[in-house]
């Protein structure tokens, strides 16, 4: 019985986050209830606090789950090349990253208003890190003269929206390849801060 | 007391538009009955369906007045120009009016999952109106020679995206006017889809 409950608890963990994040894109945070995740993940609601204290931990591990992913994912590729090429492949790298996990994007922009004040610190401070290599970026290419941007800080964050709206749009049926489309989005980000 | 209550209802309806929309905002269509919607404005629960027939409509009356006023406005601002001023001039004016709306910007596009099935089709509708503006100025600029976009329907969306997302980090206190802002990003709009 224990190693049985053992093995269930290796496997019930991930499955609330994914339960807690299907039903909090579909509903809303504030919408869903403890009772609705557990019936999802199909255990009862008092075995569910097994896996996490309350509501606001699962909202919070799941949008810094989201950031630590994406930290992790780019202090592994590294920073080689001039600007332009570190900054083609961050477009690239951010459309595929986004378009992979539209759930996890839509609740990581709609929900910041739930999270508790120090959790929303926490993840401010990663996403800030985020921007931060794409700010570096643009200022390495300016100092070198390849780049003409008014406002690094606003040139990032204009950068980020455009590329992250892909996930608003994009149909995997569609008439577009991943590959067509980070091309497509390339080229325009390339030119608007082009010296 | 008939005068009254006519004059009441007079202001009573935007009042419920406006209870809805900050509610809406601040916790998800979802999570917000009609009876709170009813104590927001300050009159029973039951008063409420004087003014709405139920909490679909309410969204729909919302997401379709934002449009409404978003076209109409575009509407009366005629299309003289060439392709290049005619951009700049959506730019700034798209930059402006949705400064002015962040709540109705935010329930827009956080809430299109919560529309009945007919009502995302007329909103659908209506955003398909305006992005077809913008598309056309792409592709007369194309056609002019001023202008060079891989595809006219993916630039339309990104630029959309990239002005929208002003609405989430802009703050009045801020270091920039709205003027600047709409400098800052025209300046971006315009190198994106250069020839």
């Amino acid at each position: 019985m224990a190693r049985t409950a053992g093995s269930h608890s290796e496997t019930t963990g991930p499955r609330v986050q994914e339960a807690a994040l299907r039903l909090f894109a579909r509903q809303g945070f504030a919408a869903v209830s403890m009772r609705q995740i557990a019936a999802e993940v199909g255990v009862q609601a008092g075995a569910l606090y097994n896996y996490t204290p309350d509501k606001q931990s699962l909202l919070f591990d799941l949008m810094r789950g989201h950031m630590d992913a994406l930290l992790a994912e780019r202090a592994a590729r590294g920073a080689g090349g001039d600007a332009v090429s570190r900054l083609e492949e961050f477009t690239r790298f951010h459309i595929r990253f986004h378009l992979a996990r539209p759930d996890a994007v839509f609740v990581s922009y709609m929900e910041l208003r739930n999270l508790s004040p120090e959790n929303f610190a926490v993840i401010e401070g990663l996403r800030r890190s985020y921007e931060d290599e794409l700010e570096g970026i643009l200022r390495d290419g300016v100092a070198a003269g390849q780049f003409d941007v008014a406002d690094t800080k606003i040139a990032t964050l204009a950068v980020i929206a455009m590329l992250t709206g892909v996930t608003t749009w994009y149909r995997e049926a569609g008439r577009l390849s991943v590959t067509e489309v980070e091309t497509i989005y390339w080229d325009m980000v390339r030119k608007a801060v082009a010296a």
